[in-house]
């Protein structure tokens, strides 16, 4: 046996012995994964982590039931995974996500920080392998199932408890504003030119509207996420497992989450591919690319305060600028934006990492489950935060209505009635000469004060119909 | 009025005259976009005209219905948009995809070419005005919700008439191929590595299984798409339209098509976001991404024929190189590839595309139509390609069945029975000395050559089950 | 021999016979090529086609010149080359860009037509061989050398003859406006919020210097194009050419484009990569993402005519909208971001193509070389008509100098005489009260009106320099 | 005055009071910060920091010379300066990434710490302002030009520090591999399809040229980096900044770097645009791009051990798998193309940063910030690692020079002689028999057994030449 070096203890594994610091509770694969990949400071979130432990407990204690291993080394896993789920042991949680592509150190990492506390359980030291990470912790399993499971079973659960309140708070949030704002009626804008008239609150209603079908998509997602591939083991076949482990496992996770989980119908694809996984963050992709358009409509409405567009006032929650006093700028928004930017390109990243499969695995598994968990969390964050400390705060000011009745897009209006070259000519006339649509159409028109009033409305036009006829009639 | 050139006629619109072709459909302001944007050689597909005909003609036959237009009239635009949904006007729509970013060119190069047809139908001659392009072909509707509409309508249809029909083959010809696979049992490979075994049929079932998820996510981006704008006009108020028209056209547009599709809950995000065709073309970018992985392993397992892996012979489609006489390549999975870059860059550019709204309108519409078209189009056909040229006529080899007793990873079985640890060690002794883990498992373990046979079968490895009882017992 | 079908002939190549067109003059490998992908409607472009037909012009020469093909062979390829390079044989250049991943198909598409077309000037007939596409048009050629070759070179010369130009003719565009705005005096906005006062004419020379950064990321481009993998020819070695090849070849296609062309020092990342287009690839993608800074700076300052930021006016070039009469968008900048969008998808492709090599070839060649030239001409298209049909016709309005005075971000100038903190004050003051930051300072300060003239002197800030002197001092 | 909460004391900003943690350095403004952006735990890593803090320190030596700020005041800064260049105050730098787009925040928090620090220095208390953080620290400065050069100068820096030195010693282990491995002729492979011959070391020297082109790419990205936007302040004009101020720091941050960075010659641009940082993140994704070529190579060229390719043995650095004893996998090698996805996707979060300018500024620079230096860092150490962990240690086995007799493509060089018809029924005929060429050749042409020894040597097959002299002759 070699020298102990100080501070450490021996530990074993298929390869031979590794010093690994006394008080840590992995042992010698994930030490040789230290070694392997001092690449960068990015690790498996909390989230990921917590569905590991689940997917441990959830596997000793099927694996003790139906007689695998030893109900004493089960009860043993199930406790020492409790405190992985927990965040007790998270600090022995210490490899990079640039490790071997199949999170293969990852999975290991559980199994020896559990299988070592378990073995501590049981009255066991660290090292005295009473429980062994690989023939009891990982009865039944395969890094390749185990972590394509935890990557779909830790984003399913992200959506469920951080994204999707975190939405639907803001998607509150927005109708609540649409509702307040409904009667400013505003000048529309199309290409960035006055348009015909809207309220802005159905401009929020449109925003709100976003949000509810991001929801919707995140349902898509979520259902893509259940299937499980746990029960494939090394190559999907299910070689060393019990054929009912899988159903077992997945029931006993969907009861502790509150969410429903299922054994894969199609072991083969399930770990060969991160399709689900491409699949969800196409979703997020669309989330961010919506949010993005809500926060750059609120910058552009709060632009000014005098030389900008300035319907909406937002909330002035720190100074702009270290050099021009008293400047607000929309930072919150903007803060909304950069996130859409950083999720946009992990989708990027993922649908590179979903490329990288052949035959019987796909080695990108922890750079997906690092880009995906990010997206969900960070998209969580900022919208609750958008909502709260933005949207929530927004007001409308007298700039919008104020231009309304200067607009020339109101012309529209008259276009059923009068033709479209005629309207576009009154529309350009008032646009040469500085006058309003109204005053321009009362004197090339012969409609009367009362049809203009009728026809030029602009609260009429803010809603389906034909305030003058049809036109062709 | 202006001097007519030779082989000109003169067309108005509501900025005046221009010189168009003499037999030229189109009008004054499709014109313009021809001199307005000389920029690529890119055109709307087919699919996309034939959509914009539908709704012309079905906004014709409502308007006439709802006695907003003259029934003559709209009886003349209905005969004139079934020419253009036959594909008889293609010639007439000449217009650049870099044009205005809501299409309005093309909505108008629709107007005009349909409004100067009918005018023919109705005895008119072309540039008459008899049917007038904004006051009667485009009566009710705006670009703002012509435009996504078409893009809804028309990537609906290809997804239902093209890429599904091709996806079905493929997955019922990889499904044939899994059944007369299925005996082949041949070495797994994760990481590139040797694996325990897996049938040849096995992996065709995991790629049958993909494409059959492929096609339940294409359900999901149908049910994004039948959400139309139609009925926001302008803004999404409404404005200048009956209340009735979008529903009426849109149960028209079903009917004809036999699809579903309904006026949007929600006109405000329908007009201003690309949200539906981002999210659609995630789902296509899914789908690039998982033919990339088939594609590519039929292409490694075909490799060689001497010095590759040599399990598949491909059908040898042509000559391989122009410099190496007798040699073939994988071609047809090369093009699958290339085809699968090409969607997962179009669907970059349509998130960028998604980006790109402000307000009441996403001005890069034509830009997402041309992308989320062509993505479609190509997935189709080269996945039709793929299943005809290529995977129905694969063979196996011998060389996967010869390899299995030599493999390494089968001593997985012996783990459960005789630890980890140990299976390890006979693994390794196996790889260093050159033997099979049988020979050594012999010499090794106390196991009895009737243990090792149902231990080492390597057809029980292809399937879910523990050989030799629990380990941990 | 098979049955000739009319208006076929027989064609024969290493797999043997096929029927091609009569008046065609590819031959066999083309043939079951155009069966092999019946794909997509996208296609070598121009300016790829007179690439290869000058490589294999060049190739011609050198080989005659070295002995290793007859002169009168020599003669005649260099003739039908010279066809190929004009244009004249473009159409029976047939072939898709979803085909084989190394281009071969469409380099043995040359050398049958170059074969087929020499073959005829020798008194031979299509078809005869006379001339032999692989044994002379291909002489010390591979796929794998010359269709690398032929995307750099292509890419090469269409940005130095169509993208540096317009780009050379849009900057100077920018930097006459900027010259001619240089009085206008504007507020400055950053984060879309009212900043201290510019010129409209240093925004346009930001543009301007935007572009000069442009043209020299170029020059970085094609020197990473200007290296050829000529007399690589099947993976690198060399095999089957003479030494001297590729030098002479080079050499030549430098005098006859009047750039210069060398061969790699270093043939086996040459053809195994796509390093240097996904480099090209890069700068094209800066590109994009600067004109879309430009196009939208451009569209927002045109925002108006009534309720937008309206400081420029832009050209009217169309009706802008089929339903809001009069009407006018800013189309071109829009066409402009579209392109960029196009860009941008295309430099996902790339990069996705750039992965796809293994060992001796990347099998992405086709798609990538599609990608890189359609987004040069685009670039190239779009850079002129913004500049020329855009940017030339911009006008200043008067809103912009109109806004200065009332600007909050003036007080800038006084945080060096008053400190930030005070200043911030009087900003605020101004903003509650409606007032402008002259009026309050006179009030809060006890700064003469002589000092507030000075400090205040929008014209000043538009320079560096301190109007107050130091505040800290 | 607001009650001050318990560990907490009281700063103060143009917004008024907040209570920071007793023992923080930063101010009111970061505290804000704070609370805005709860959004994620990414932070500006120390290498941003420190290039902030050489450009406060610089900044207040600059303008304690000119005279703008007092000697003692600069030299407080000048010292406060230095401990944040050291990293001494890093925990004091706590804004989250996702915050005001301009980074605004992030430039108070060093304004703020290093004013509080320095106000110690001289004497004073935190919260003190006796060194101001607008006034002294940020004097003549703005976020505006102050952030982009942070980016610039530390991304030039790591490029220089980091990445370089990292490829330059991959490009040195690759370059002696190739040296130790050009004696192995082995079969080249292109389309994964046995190919004529090549030396192992001829593949490697291939890798090295990538890397040798990698680091002249770089010189590039750092020829774009290395201009600073200081002295442009608020918009880009200077105001409030001495004329001399950005020339005077840019020598001092050279001189103490080592490096060359200089005034911008075009203000406008380098604040209001990413270009720069777009064009060099461009750079880094080819870097990626590259490198993922040659780990997957480095992954294929070592399956295995015996149902793959095997030509090399890859170092056994961890167990590799959970389930499979005694499997080995090329996980450094996986590791390094994890880190090249994430680069690719960093590269698109930075397009998408580079789009979000408007007039003065962009609005993403912290998430720019944040990827592009994360690319850098990634990349030089996944170099460093896959140099050392992985190339450094590979073997060639016996696999590769066992197959090369055995190839069909050595026809390749009976084509020259014998015609690439002929030459293709050799292979072909060797193929279907499972001879080889050799054998073939000899019964199927009238070549001389010398003749053959000369023509199918594999050697001279790695060389360029025409070992039969030419075909057409």
């Amino acid at each position: 046996m070699s020298q102990t070096v100080q501070g450490t203890r021996v530990e074993r594994d298929s390869m031979g012995e590794m010093q690994v610091p006394t008080d840590a509770y992995y042992g010698a694969s994930t030490q040789r994964a230290v070694l392997n990949f001092p690449i960068s400071d990015l690790r498996f979130p909390r989230t990921f982590i917590r569905a590991l432990g689940q997917i441990k407990q959830a596997a000793a204690k099927v694996n003790g039931e139906l007689g695998h291993i030893d109900s004493s080394i089960a009860e043993a896993i199930i406790q020492a995974s409790q405190e992985v789920i927990d965040g007790k042991l998270d600090d022995h949680f210490v490899l990079d996500i640039f490790q071997t592509g199949s999170g293969t150190s990852t999975n290991m990492n559980a199994n020896e920080v559990i299988a070592n506390r378990a073995s501590e359980i049981l009255g066991g030291s660290r090292g005295s392998r009473k429980v062994h990470p690989n023939d009891h912790v990982n009865f039944g399993q395969s890094s390749n199932d185990v972590i394509p499971s935890a990557i779909h079973l830790s984003a399913l659960l992200s959506i469920e408890q951080q994204l999707i309140p975190a939405l639907l708070e803001l998607q509150q949030t927005l109708s609540t504003k649409a509702e307040e704002f409904m009667p400013v009626i505003k000048t529309g804008r199309t290409h960035l030119q006055d348009a015909t008239p809207i309220r802005l609150g159905q401009e929020f209603d449109g925003y709100a509207g976003q949000i509810e079908r991001a929801i919707i998509r995140l349902n898509h997602a979520q259902s893509e996420l259940s299937e499980l591939a746990l029960g494939g083991t090394a190559v999907g076949t299910g070689v060393n497992t019990d054929p009912d482990f899988s159903s077992r496992v997945c029931a006993r996770l969907s009861q502790i989450n509150g969410i429903d989980v299922t054994e894969t119908g199609n072991h083969f694809q399930a770990q060969s591919t991160l399709d689900s996984i491409v699949e969800a963050s196409g979703v997020l992709n669309t989330i961010a690319v919506g949010l993005m358009k809500i926060a750059n409509d609120v910058r552009w409405l709060g632009s000014g305060p005098r030389a900008g567009i300035g319907e909406l006032e937002l909330p002035a929650v720190q100074p702009g600028s270290s050099i021009m006093p008293g400047k607000v700028n929309p930072v919150i928004a903007e803060s909304v934006c950069m996130v859409c930017a950083q999720v946009i390109g992990n989708h990027a990243t993922i649908t590179v990492a979903g490329q990288s499969g052949n035959f019987e695995i796909n080695v990108m598994m922890p750079v997906a489950a690092y880009n995906i968990l990010q997206s969900i969390s960070l998209l969580a964050a900022v919208a609750r935060n958008f909502s709260r400390q933005c949207i929530k705060e927004l007001k409308a000011t007298t700039r919008g209505p104020e231009m309304v009745e200067r607009g020339l897009a109101i012309c529209t209006s008259l276009a059923p009635v009068i033709g479209y070259d005629a309207a576009a000519d009154i529309s350009k006339h008032a646009h040469k000469t500085g006058r309003t649509v109204r005053e321009v159409a009362r004197e090339k028109t012969s409609l009367s004060e009362e049809e203009l009033e009728r026809i030029l409305n602009p609260e009429s036009m803010t809603k389906p119909g034909l305030e003058g006829g049809p036109a062709g009639g």
